[in-house]
C-alpha cells in the first residue's frame, strides 16, 4: 500500500514541479512574505504533502472541498491540476461541486465551476468525460434503508414543524438522490463533506458526517490527517475547534 | 394572497427568462458539473422559488443579504437584478447594503456597493431613487422605547465593562439610527438580518434577532421557508445549525 | 502618549486624505448607498479610528488582520498604505501575512501576498525591508519554555491520539518557530490572532488567545477598543460573540 502511495505521490510532486503557475506566485509571496514562501516549501510541500497517512488523491480531495466551501477560488486551478495528477477523475470533480453546493452554498459551487470549467478545457477534458447530469443511482442496501428511514423520522419529529422544506428537500434530494450518485463513491462523498465542514469551523455537524464517513470507509488514521492538512489549508483554529469532536467520534467507535 | 404571489413570482421567472447573465453560466455549469445545471433547473429555480410559503421579493431579500453576508459578489448581480424585477425597490437595496455594512462587516458593504452601482447604472436608476442619506427616522412608539431602553440597560450591565465602545455605538448607532432609517421597514431589516445570521453561522445571536423578526412581522410560515431558500444558498449545515434555535423561537411564542 | 497617538494619528489621516483609491469608492458608495458613505466618514473615519483608547497603528494591524482572516483582498491595499503609513513596517506586514497562513489558512495568506506585493512596489519597498525567510528566532525565557512545555503536553494528552500531525506541527511550527520570529512582537502577534479570531467568528480559542495577548502586554482597554473597531470591519455579530469570551478572560485576570 505504501508502494502505491509512493507513486502516487510522485506523480502529484511531478506535477507541482511542471506547474508554473506556482513560480509564478513563487514571486509573489517572496516579494511580500519571505517566510510564507518558506514555510511553503519545506513545510507544506515538503513535509505535509509527503506523510503516508493519507494519500496525495485524498489530499487534494480535502484540500479542494476546502478552497470551495471557503470560496477561495484564486487558489483552485492548481489544486484541481494537482487533483488530476493525483488520480481524481474529472466526472469525480464534477460530483464534488454538485455536492459542495448543497453542503457549503450554491454560490460557492457556481463560483468553482466557472474556474473548474477552465481547467477541463486546458486539460482537454471533454463533457462525456464527466459525470453524466441524470445517471442511474446506486443501490441502497436493506441496512442502508432502514438507516436513512430511521434518520428521517428522527429528523422528522425534530424539525419538521420547523421547516417542513428543509426536511423534505434532506431527504428527498440529499439522501435520496444526490449521496447515491455514482461518480463520487459514499467515502469521497463523505472526505468532501467532513473537509468542508471543519474548513469552514461548522463544527455542530461534524460529529454525525465524520461517522458516516467511517461507517463509509475513512480510517481513523486518514480521518486524522485530514485534521493535519486542514490546519495548513483552513488554519489551526477551525481545526482545534474540530478535534474534541474527532476525539469523541474516535472513542465512541473503539468502545 | 396567493395570487398576488402568483402575479409577482411571474414577474420574476420573467426576469430570470431575459436575463442573459444566466445562460451565459449555465454554459460554465454544464462544461464543469452537468448535475449543478440540473439541480439549478430542475430544483432550485423550477421547485424552490416557486413554493408558496415565502413571496419571490423576500426570497430576493434573503439571497442578497446572504450573498453579501458571504461576500459572494459574484453571483450578486444576477439576484440584484431579480430582486428588482420582484418588486424589491432600489431604495431598498440601498439600505439593505447599508445595514449589512453593521451587520456583516463594512468591507462586505463596500463591496456590494460596488456591485450594485453597476446593476443601478445598467437598469438607468438615478440617484434619487436611493434612500437618502439624512432621512427622518421613523417614530418609535412608547412600547418600542421602552423596551429600547430595557435593552440598552441589559446590555450595558452585562458588557459595558468589556467594551464601552461597542455598547455605545450598539444604542447610538444601530437601534436609535439605523434601525429608524425609514426606506427600509423594520420587518425588511429583520429578514435581512436573520439571513445574515443564519447565512454565515453565526447562530449566537439569531435567538433574540429572530423573536425581533416576528415582533416585527415576519411570519412563523415565512421563517419556516427562509431555512429552505437558505439551505441552498448557505448550505445545509448553516441551516441544520439555526433550526434548533428557530425551532426554540417558534415553541417559546406559541406557549 | 496621548499626544504622540494624536501625531501618528495625523499621519493616518492624512494618508487617508491622499488615497485616490477612497474617492474612487466614495463614488461606489454614493452611487449606491448614499447612508453608507455618510457612515463612512461621520462614524468610522470621522470618529471611531480617532478615538484615543487604541492607536491608528492598532487599528491598522487589527483591520488588516481582520480583512485578510475574512478573504476580503478588494479592501486590503487602501488598509495596507495606511497601516504604512501609521507606522506599521513593512517587515511587520510581511509576519502578519505570515502568522496568518497558519491562523487563518494557506490560501488567505497568498491571496494577501499578491495584493501586497503591489502596495509594496507602488511604495518602493525593496526585499531587504522585509523580514527574511529564517531569523535568528526569539530567545525564551525560563518561564515561558516552562509554559510552553505544559501546554505541550496538555495539548498532547487531549489530542495526541486525535491527530498526532496536528499536535506536533502545532509545537514545532507554531510555538517554537512562527511565534519567536522577531520581525512582529508577540504583542502584535497576538494581536493579530485575536483579530483574527473574532473577525471570523472563531470564538471557541478565543479565550486562551486574548489571556495570552494581555500577558504579551495587550491592555485591556486595548482589547476592549479592538472589539469596538472589529464591531464595524467585522460586523456586530461577530463581536457580540466575543463579548462573553472577553468578559470571563478580564474578569479572571482582575481576580
Amino acid at each position: 500500500m505504501r508502494t502505491g502511495l509512493n507513486v502516487e505521490f510522485l506523480g502529484a510532486i511531478l506535477a507541482m514541479v511542471s506547474l508554473g503557475s506556482w513560480a509564478a506566485d513563487v514571486n509573489d509571496l517572496t516579494s511580500a512574505a519571505p517566510a510564507l514562501e518558506k514555510y511553503t516549501q519545506e513545510r507544506l510541500l515538503g513535509e505535509v504533502w509527503k506523510r503516508p497517512q493519507l494519500s496525495a488523491r485524498d489530499r487534494s480531495i480535502t484540500t479542494v472541498a476546502a478552497l470551495i466551501a471557503r470560496n477561495q477560488v484564486n487558489e483552485l486551478p492548481r489544486y484541481l491540476r494537482l487533483a488530476l495528477d493525483s488520480g481524481v477523475k474529472p466526472a469525480e470533480l464534477s460530483e464534488i461541486i454538485t455536492h459542495l453546493a448543497f453542503y457549503s452554498g450554491w454560490a460557492n459551487a457556481t463560483a468553482a465551476a466557472a474556474v473548474t470549467k477552465d481547467v477541463f478545457v486546458e486539460r482537454k477534458i471533454s463533457s462525456n468525460q464527466l459525470a453524466p447530469a441524470k445517471p442511474k443511482l446506486l443501490e441502497m442496501s436493506e441496512a442502508a434503508l432502514k438507516s436513512e428511514k430511521e434518520r428521517e423520522v428522527r429528523v422528522g419529529q425534530q424539525f419538521g414543524a420547523v421547516s417542513e422544506g428543509v426536511v423534505q428537500y434532506t431527504t428527498e434530494v440529499l439522501f435520496l438522490d444526490l449521496w447515491l450518485r455514482p461518480d463520487l463513491s459514499p467515502r469521497d462523498r463523505s472526505l468532501v463533506t467532513v473537509s468542508a465542514l471543519i474548513a469552514t469551523g461548522q463544527v455542530q455537524q461534524l460529529g454525525s458526517h465524520l461517522s458516516r464517513a467511517m461507517d463509509n470507509g475513512l480510517t481513523q488514521s486518514e480521518a486524522s490527517e485530514v485534521l493535519t492538512q486542514l490546519a495548513f489549508y483552513a488554519g489551526w483554529p477551525n481545526v482545534f475547534s474540530a478535534l474534541p469532536i474527532a476525539k469523541d467520534v474516535f472513542e465512541k467507535r473503539t468502545k
